[in-house]
């Protein structure tokens, strides 16, 4: 089985990002993390895109506000960031508190700066296979890893398993703009194992750890797990029991070291996306 | 075979309108329809939507501007449609000349009586499944028709054959919503016949006529078909061979007479709903 490397997915993008920042004048764009309050994995993710964006010679702030902070004045300093004209693209962590309208900042950010896709506009655009816009970088990465390792969804059977918002509906609508015969499945799914193995790509975004097991995946198919879970011992796993699949997957992504170590890459390339389309 | 007649479904949207117009003060909600040019499809829908207005009791206008008009000085036009208070809702009969550019009137018109769900405030809405705010009629006409004749698509493996963004995208997403296992096909799909009758529900949206016969629907199956073509003889036909069903589809809708008769009188039921939220 070959083993889907996300580090090499991360190489490539790199390339390209640093051929993207020849074309940028003055100094690297910055990259605006917006946290609110401490929750583990924010902090987690947050300390992968530093280091992810110093690795790839981009600038990147925390704004990192307490997490009692007000609606109103959690809005006002997202407003200064947003108007910031040092600050190419923001990455706003997610879910808010409570106490903050999450709606109302998904339709305040700017969409020319929303890498993640968190905007109308660029919902919408995702929703229309127009690339002009920003995907969430997690759907984006998928496609990244498949490009990266020359494997194309075009005619071929494609199956999500989960429909947030984050992966599974924009990857769907990535995966058709790519002409796959795209298949989402979901909790309320009547046959979920025969559905999943009749896919010669399975994608795995339910987050919900090792749901999915050699039984659920057809010979020679590819698995690409976008699940970030911790396991029984504690350890960090996918969606898919990694160890089951030999012998029937032709190729998988690991966790660690699958898509999650490309999807802030794609952010990467979002922010030098952004800071082109800015000049 | 049950036949799916859109007739029924649309009396009963009625009904849901004339209750919800109970709520409605003043004059009955007002429909502007805004024409550009000549077309016989747009014309024969505009005949449509105005006959299914007069005839549930709401005002309908049409707006008609020349086919060589000007993008700016249609945008003036379209301004102040939009403006009118007294204009609850709009549709905007598409594709506009190329002259005019589209999306910036998706962009114009104010979500709120944007009824046909063309801005992308409301697609947004459609891919993230928020019901506050309008999706396309037709899109929409196909939950109410299995609504009407209580199919209901939960746990079903659904499969919609194209992918536009009038019917295939936000059907799936309506469909997903609903909480079935959707599968979108398209021209590209490697095994299309396979794949069609693997279908619990089979919606064909794909615009050419009779081109799913019986070979492509499973046993039991229930075929809606969205198509709306003149077949070789001149006569209006679906995407589907609806003479070839009987004896495999459990149900269809005809065509004509099928889900056509049901977009308006989702138009309708939008209408109503846009003049009680403008309150």
């Amino acid at each position: 089985m070959q083993v889907l490397k996300g580090a090499e997915v991360s190489a490539k993008i790199k390339e390209e990002v640093q051929g993207l920042l020849a074309s940028v004048e003055g100094p690297a764009p910055k990259l605006a993390i917006v946290r609110v309050g401490e929750r583990p994995d924010d902090m987690s993710y947050e300390r992968g895109a530093i280091k992810k964006m110093e690795n790839f010679g981009l600038r990147v702030q925390s704004y990192v506000f307490p997490g009692d902070i007000g609606d109103a004045e959690f809005k006002e300093h997202f407003a200064a960031i947003n108007r910031d004209s040092d600050v190419a693209g923001i990455l706003l962590l997610r879910p808010l508190p409570g106490q903050i309208c999450e709606s109302d900042i998904e339709k305040m950010i700017d969409p020319a700066k929303d890498l993640d896709g968190i905007s109308p506009a660029n919902i919408a655009k995702v929703f229309a296979g127009d690339e002009s816009g920003f995907a969430p970088c997690t759907a984006e990465a998928v496609m990244e890893v498949l490009r990266a390792f020359d494997i194309s969804p075009k005619g071929k059977r494609v199956t999500i398993v989960g429909r947030s918002m984050v992966v599974g509906r924009p990857l769907s609508m990535l995966m058709l703009k790519a002409n796959a015969t795209v298949t989402i499945c979901h909790t309320k799914t009547a046959d979920l194992e025969g559905t999943c193995r009749n896919a010669e790509i399975l994608v795995a975004a339910a987050g919900r750890a090792k749901m999915l097991d050699k039984r659920f995946v057809g010979q020679d198919a590819v698995v690409i797990d976008v699940g970030i879970n911790v396991d029984e011992n504690g350890k960090l796993c996918g969606d898919v029991d990694y160890a089951s699949l030999d012998g029937t997957a032709s190729a998988a992504t690991p966790v660690p070291g699958g898509v999650g170590a490309v999807t802030t890459a794609v952010l990467a390339k979002h922010l030098v996306r952004a800071a082109l389309a800015g000049k």
